[in-house]
């Protein structure tokens, strides 16, 4: 072995060292922050609390910076640290509201949602019924002194079932549900309750390791007062959240759950079309369209009918996709037609609409794309 | 300040203590790094090794198991910090290959792409030199003497820089190309240069901080035995080469360049039209659509003649798009005639088509989402 390879081999020793030094001081911050938490939940303190998180944050990239090292990376670094003792707390209770212990019931609690909030609900101490498909010969019994119903079935079965449930529910107990759909379901409640009343749209999957951080989407109903309990738990669970009104949320989800599934669908309909294999594609790709075709492809793991229900939901939805496929003919005959000059027209028109937004989605992206290519690239 | 608050203030100090103390570990890691980099460069060995990081990420797995640790989550730790010491590369040297120091001609070499790689192959100690657009009548001064010269200009005057550039070239001389398109573009230098030839595409764009782990195409033109060193060179900078038929790479840059774009465009231009701010979007947005969101934003922070160029660049590729409007109507009529169960029929065909691929789509979306929401959601 020469001179030049022994102090190779001496720089990755010492390099070994350091990662298993840093992988010890991991262990010990995630048992410390493990101790944070427990102490938090014994005193009814929300356990995620953004402030904090940021000034943390600026004072690390401070210190990254006297350090010579680049102050984004460990701004990331940090991020993903934290991250991990988040991660922590999925096993862990969660504070409980001033209000106290509750009964919840999970119309559809068998579910993914379902089951993610029950094992939330109950990990947090309060009392969690479910009531399945098969479950109707017991609804008396299961909502009798119940604080809290949440619907959470699929989307085109929703309003029966709130139909449905409506006459067993006292004046007390608040009417509750998790549809992506806002408008004619907070209807549906209001006329089959005459209680306390909220819908609410929670925007992640059943996948998540824990709430925190997430976001809930809120539209009023009725009896604000009665449900405060309810928002001051989400609160305490993690969730950010927002309060909206029921036509623009509807509007912003066409689009966002109704024309996103379509665009995917179309692009994966069109690639098994032209028998051009993902695999093939992923081989060719650039890290942005890997990061691309995996988004699309992330659709076709999941399940068929819950994609038909998103994208059929109701006659607004289907009518935005008919208008799709018109806008698609105009911007098909610049291509007809060869003209470059009217597609630049289009796509510089386009830049303005988004403004900054369009710097912010380059970095965002761009910042998602390389954590890819570190990861699977 | 009661007993609990004490203990929860020093398990916080606690915490900064460790943060504190990682951050100095990395910064010793980086400078081991930095040593064990400049000993490969005066030995000549390639900077990335693919296998000993695999070896060194299967150790870190097994430790961090050993701690209690998530183990993937530990994958992804590691691969960070790695990430972070490839980054000090971008201002080092590179090592050269056997075949020693080359001259060069990026012809284009004031693009995004020409900076980029003249940079580098400055950095690796080869004599760079540029012809740009007003240096034509230096053209004969530039060529003299040389061992490579490679057109990154413009997709729509590459082949006509290639048959201007060609009766400069002496029997020695490599020409080479960057675009993203071959089978043409291949042709015309086998017409233009009776010397050696090879067609390149890197698959990445001019704003990476260095080439290590990004994939270059390689399509074959003439004289293998004399382009070696330049594929050698390529190792050494740390890429992945792909050898690919030209037609074969062609098809799928259609569908990746092409496609990709145009739907983005679509996508925006509908935004525009319906009035649907991004801003607002992104308010709305799970992280799922806001990962999506982004990639569609980041096109329109960039250059509108640079996506013209894409689009537009031949018939094969306008035709696959008219394809595409065909496509979306067979798609949409299912929407217009409101059927649920055809739709469900086509997704199951295009799940199917993806096998597992989709799977391992979803594994890799989910994870990139979930950076995307820990960094800035």
């Amino acid at each position: 072995m020469s001179e030049k390879q022994k102090s190779l081999e001496s720089f990755r020793n010492r390099i070994d060292e350091i990662d298993d030094h840093i992988l010890k001081l991991l262990q010990e911050r995630n048992e410390t922050v493990k101790k944070v938490i427990d102490t938090k939940i014994e005193n009814n303190l929300p356990i995620f609390v953004a402030d904090r998180e940021e000034e943390k944050i600026a004072a690390f990239r401070n210190k990254a910076a006297k350090l010579g090292l680049d102050v984004d990376w460990a701004e990331d670094f940090l991020r993903m640290i934290m991250s991990s003792s988040r991660a922590y707390q999925s096993g862990n209770n969660f504070p409980v509201t001033r209000a106290g212990k509750k009964s919840i019931l999970l119309v559809g609690g068998r579910g993914g949602m379902g089951r993610l909030y029950a094992n939330i609900a109950e990990a947090t101490g309060h009392e969690v019924r479910i009531l399945d498909r098969d479950d109707w010969d017991q609804a008396e019994e299961l909502t009798r002194n119940l604080d809290l119903v949440i619907i959470t079935v699929p989307i085109k079965i929703t309003e029966e079932t709130i139909a449905r449930i409506g006459p067993f529910l006292s004046e007390e107990t608040i009417l509750a549900d998790f549809t992506s759909n806002k408008s004619h379901v907070i209807d549906a409640m209001l006329h089959a309750h005459s209680g306390p009343v909220v819908a609410l749209h929670p925007m992640h999957g059943p996948d998540v390791m824990n709430v925190s951080k997430q976001l809930m989407m809120v539209c009023h109903g009725r009896g604000e007062s009665e449900y405060e309990w309810l928002i001051e738990q989400f609160k305490l669970w993690g969730l950010r959240i927002k309060y909206v009104d029921p036509e623009q949320h509807d509007r912003a989800m066409h689009l966002i759950q109704g024309l996103r599934h379509f665009v995917a669908l179309l692009h994966g309909s069109f690639m098994k079309e032209f028998e051009l294999k993902p695999e093939d594609m992923a081989d060719f790709s650039s890290p942005i369209y890997r990061a691309e075709l995996m988004m699309t492809g992330r659709i076709f793991a999941q399940d068929a009918e819950l994609y038909a229900d998103i994208v059929f939901s109701n006659f607004e939805r289907r009518t935005l996709l008919i208008e799709f496929l018109e806008h698609h003919h105009l911007l098909a005959d610049l291509v007809k037609n060869n003209d470059r000059d009217g597609f630049i027209r289009e796509f510089r028109q386009i830049s303005e609409f988004f403004g900054n937004f369009a710097d912010q989605a380059l970095e965002e992206s761009s910042y998602m794309i390389n954590r890819l290519a570190d990861r699977f690239g």
